[in-house]
């Protein structure tokens, strides 16, 4: 059997809200994983803190909470040959 | 003489991005802090992700950087009596 990663990652893009929070659950109860990673980027930081503290507040009694939370910036150049700097946010879940 | 805090904070709005980082670093310079809290909620948050962001890659040589990243959620009333539920972003910065 092949080996499982621990770790899970979730992107979050345009979908309802719901749906992540659910892919977090989903990703804690149908694979090995300690922790879920919720990754961000620009705009989408913001929606990624409202669905770690949504999943907190939701889950907090199966043990799922906050690990960690870290910060950073991404370059990356556009269709249009211009350098853009990004924001991005990555929120670790743990349950225990 | 007055003792000052050793922590100042800056909630950040609608202003532009500039002066917010501007403001972050008079907070270091003008005042005795160690540390500069930077505030938000709702759909600022991923704007104090990139002050904070832009603040250290301007001011790293400085010895700026960011040492500690809090998420929450804050319950309020709207003015129409509607219980409402934002997320909250505290990124404290340091200057070694």
């Amino acid at each position: 059997m092949e080996q499982k990663s621990k770790t899970n990652g979730i992107f979050i893009g345009s979908k309802p809200l719901m749906n992540y929070v659910t892919g977090v659950i989903v990703q804690f109860n149908s694979t090995e994983a300690k922790e879920v990673i919720i990754k961000s980027r620009g705009k989408f930081t913001s929606k990624a803190i409202d669905i770690a503290e949504l999943t907190k507040r939701k889950f907090s009694k199966e043990g799922i909470k906050t690990k960690d939370i870290k910060i950073g910036s991404e370059e990356f150049v556009t269709k249009e040959g211009k350098k853009v700097t990004v924001s991005t946010l990555e929120i670790t879940m743990v349950r225990d």
